[in-house]
């Protein structure tokens, strides 16, 4: 369950991105993460745990510096020993917005699940701070969150892992580099085992931000796929074996690209501004 | 149009094939091909003539002998001027089964596109005669036929071209090698254009068998995706420039493995028999 958000407060922003956004020529997703975040006084805090190299965090403390963001830090959490480091910690509560990097999204959870690192980036969401990421880091984001899984359109039996992520939302699962490594197979699987959550495809260079009233908007190249199941007449998952298809009927899907958005409270989906005839 | 179907008549099966059937093992899906053929007094025309290889037709032959029909022959249809062989044409009209090879879908229509040959496969569609395809040959069967595009998730304005195909059906629009080669995005492109037709997905080893009242019973160890756009709310395939994702709102999608049906007038998928509680 998603951290409690107190009577006189409102849930930051919540941001998963696809993968592969923009970060040179045109930034529109890492911009508008900074305006959310406070703008010229946002001071971000880059968690890149979910990668194996050196320099993505700094990479991203530069990049926020550069959108205009008053401070950003990348905290070098690389082993579980690393969250008791009490500047970073001090830095992380005192963050108005938090940044997770791609990578692994098995090694943020591995390594900072049910420390006070997770349990401080979900009450900062509680409080209205704003919590993205990018690929691992967007897929770290909901209470399900998908660890692996096979390409391919067909929903597998067996053919996804869920695991529990930072649970700042249960409403939806999410899904990343969605066209690009063909994933819609594994989205509608892992709805398969329980169709109460919605499934967000993300294209890469692509983002839902979603506020704190679960009002989704699309930003970016690409499109995001919403699977809707909560109209689903038949799944077949409670008794495929393992490789079976699934069979599954009556899904409901949404192709949302810049501009158009979701409530994911009434399941509404509405076309980009000015495109309605 | 389909041909028109006398009133002492019923149209014979429209059978597409997803490609790379069983051909070895366990021929399922061509076992039931022929015995709707016929069975055992079924006279089957293969027409190899997607195909570039030489000894593709003479493998269907063999094939569909062993499975019992009394004959099976191919009809070597390669340019255009082949289909005045008159003992082809005469061995054609008195077939009880056409199949068609995979190949090239374009190589099919360029070659027998407005022919006698593509006549009479319609004529004796609408006399009773089961018509198959595999691969290109499933995509020549409706009347709208994906001729290329681009693989991925996302529907792009521009990267799906369509071409007249046969046109034994107009209520879909067929897609193959459908989970191996990731073609949900141009499918629903293709859909995008026009939503009246229903898009019918077909993975490899995968059979739709649409009987004279276009009920269709998915068969072989994949998934059909049925996608039913007639909810459809938006589609900006009209505004959107090219190579744009076009956004969607209201689609349906069904998931169906073997033994499920959908009925293409009804628009209703119903699981595999033994399967609902």
């Amino acid at each position: 369950m998603p951290a409690k958000v107190e009577d006189n407060q409102r849930r930051g922003w919540i941001v998963p991105v696809g993968g592969a956004e923009d970060k040179d020529s045109d930034p529109v997703i890492l911009r508008r993460f900074v305006e959310i975040s406070g703008d010229a006084d946002a001071r971000i805090a880059v968690i890149p745990t979910a990668s194996r190299l050196d320099d993505t965090g700094a990479r991203y403390e530069r990049i926020f510096r550069e959108l205009g963001a008053a401070d950003a830090r990348s905290l070098e959490y690389k082993r579980r020993t690393d969250v008791d480091h009490p500047e970073w910690l001090e830095y992380l509560r005192n963050a108005t917005g938090v940044f997770l990097t791609g990578g692994n999204q098995l090694r943020i959870s591995t390594i900072l699940g049910g420390t006070h690192v997770a349990r401080a980036i979900r009450t900062a969401n509680a409080n209205g701070v704003s919590i993205g990421g990018t690929s691992a880091g967007a897929a770290i984001l909901s209470e399900h969150m998908i660890a692996f899984g096979d390409s391919g359109a067909t929903p597998r039996a067996g053919k996804v892992s869920l695991a529990p992520g930072f649970g700042l939302t249960n409403r939806i699962v999410i899904d990343q580099h969605f066209r690009q490594r063909d994933r819609i197979g594994r989205l509608l699987a892992a709805l398969a085992y329980n169709p109460f959550a919605i499934g967000v495809g993300l294209d890469e260079d692509t983002a839902a931000f979603i506020d704190g009233d679960d009002r989704l908007e699309v930003m970016g190249s690409g499109a995001i796929t919403i699977i809707d199941a909560s109209k689903l007449e038949h799944s077949s998952m409670g008794t495929a074996n393992d490789g079976d298809c699934v069979c599954m009927t009556g899904i409901i899907l949404h192709i949302l690209n810049g501009g158009a958005r979701y409530d994911l409270h009434a399941r509404v989906a509405t076309p980009p501004p000015g495109t309605l005839d």
